[in-house]
């Protein structure tokens, strides 16, 4: 089934959303919010499922579903914890900052706390600070969890993926490199994320989904100009299953907890960083690792971080080309003007 | 006024409580829930603050408060961003690890973002896992805000402090090295903290609230001997008003969000590390500290990590010797055996 959450309030309002997103249904009579539906999976999600097959069949009264009207799926959410499963990414951004990736990290996922308390909307404007802040997207797909207990093992944790989801993870780079010297993690380099209109149950996700990996292309735009289209199932080296048991080895998950796969990326067929689209390549899911390829090929980077005006577009879609989980699709906006 | 959370369910139920920590009255008219009454504070406090007024006149039905019925005062949250306030701590916490300080740290806030999606009761015991992981305490005082905007400055935050709580923020110091190194800041070294059974509206501190700071002895003890006393007012480098601007720099925090200060911690009158309390000291409120000036004094930290049944108490006492926010008192036990 596929779950969204209609602007109102500041959980939203949960609706069931048709698999060609062109139609939904009040789920209020199950739960009035997700968050609601989550602490309740085991008996929620059964009822939400049988909403979401009449819904299907036309049998209950429906409405037009417009993207631009939801929230994310959790407005705002009790655990954002953010993985860097695409360890290419990371070697890459790091090689950008001049710094060195310990061998560890291809071993011990890396997993940052990220701000929950209040997430953009879909098509909610990114607030634009300041030029010197390098306003940048981060393309990723997320799972919401139901509770996880402590210790739970990377295959068990699985079973305790609820939904899937793409992400907006936006970042400030030029508040990174600051932060993590100060050892404390990032806190002002990552304002608000944004998710997809749309969360979906994993058995949507057919041939797609191997339990822990999504395999399918995901594809970022900026200024309608494709930034990337990586594939989510490669070189993805910890699966949502091994980030969340990373996550729960010292402390259970509460339900409703998002664990993002941090930047999706690629390598070069030679094992090397992925090419731009525009040299035929598979193209990149932030700008920071556009421009780190670009100063490794020819010297400088190019490409500019967002700036008020820029939009960008993050989206999913199956082997028949149907938008999965709907678009993101933000403009960077003057803070001082939303 | 002064409120808790009795164990209820996910979010507890919100119930205010008597200026002695005596008696307790339900607010399901206001609010079911803290977190409910928070999203809507301009309207609620003041509700809630006239049934506090009734409870003092013993104008309504009341029923014995009992501090080992709670919950965390906000059972889980949006979310826990804990500074790093009293600067002195983090020094001799880096000296212990043989890391450089940078000078920095005395002007620009240290916070990392912590998981807020579940906390422990005051009462709940802490769960040991590995006698390797250092289990520590850390004693803090921590603030619930309102919604906080974008960009506010220190002292425009102040207004934005709901309740002020004390908290123990358990950490497993022998994975704090090791997350730290990666740069992503803390996560598994972190695990659930926990938080005194009531909070209280700033009103109710009287002279030891200047508006951005709690001036009294923030006490700890494990096994019942003491193991600090320094005044939460004192060395305090950033006051709240400074940690909330910090963390709203990028982004508005949401109602509810909880911004801790970090371990409180007094240097000595000669401006080095504080005494422990046997030698005359107002001590510490974490081990680690204890253990770093035992190996500064002596050569050796002689004072060991939490072990399956010890105990550990936190507690503020007025002017009067009255426990202001009842106490943390909380056991380790082995986590299989919870």
């Amino acid at each position: 089934m596929k779950l969204a959450s209609l602007k109102a309030g500041r959980d939203g309002r949960l609706v069931v959303v048709s698999r060609d997103l062109t139609r939904a249904t009040q789920a209020a009579a199950v739960a009035p919010t997700l968050q609601a539906a989550l602490d309740d999976w085991p008996r929620a999600a059964p009822r939400l499922a049988e909403i979401a097959e009449r819904l299907e069949a036309g049998l209950i009264p429906s409405f037009r579903f417009r993207e631009h009207e939801c929230a994310s799926p959790l407005p705002r959410a009790y655990q954002w914890a953010d993985g860097s499963a695409y360890v290419n990414h990371v070697a890459l951004v790091r090689k950008a900052r001049g710094v060195e990736m310990p061998p560890s990290f291809w071993s011990d996922p890396l997993i940052y706390q990220g701000g929950s308390d209040g997430f953009l909307g879909p098509r909610d404007p990114i607030p634009f600070l300041d030029e010197k802040f390098g306003l940048d997207l981060e393309a990723e797909v997320a799972v919401v969890v139901d509770d996880v207990p402590l210790g739970v093992d990377a295959r068990s944790a699985r079973a305790h993926i609820a939904l899937v989801m793409l992400a907006n993870d936006v970042t400030l780079r030029g508040l990174t490199a600051g932060e993590l010297a100060k050892g404390f993690g990032f806190f002002q380099s990552k304002p608000a994320s944004a998710f997809s209109p749309v969360a979906v149950t994993p058995d949507e996700l057919g041939a797609a989904w191997d339990g822990g990996r999504l395999s399918a292309p995901l594809l970022s735009f900026v200024n309608g100009a494709p930034l990337g289209r990586p594939d989510a199932g490669v070189d993805m080296t910890f699966d949502f299953g091994g980030l969340i048991a990373h996550a729960a080895r010292t402390r259970a998950l509460c339900a409703g907890a998002i664990i993002g796969s941090g930047t999706v990326s690629n390598r070069a067929a030679d094992g090397g960083p992925g090419l731009p689209i525009a040299d035929g390549g598979v193209g990149y899911s932030c700008l920071a690792e556009q421009r780190v390829v670009e100063s490794l090929l020819g010297g400088a980077a190019r490409t500019r971080f967002l700036l008020p005006g820029d939009r960008i577009r993050i989206e999913m879609r199956d082997a028949a080309g149907h938008s999965i989980f709907g678009a993101i699709e933000q403009e960077v906006v003057a803070a001082t003007e939303i």
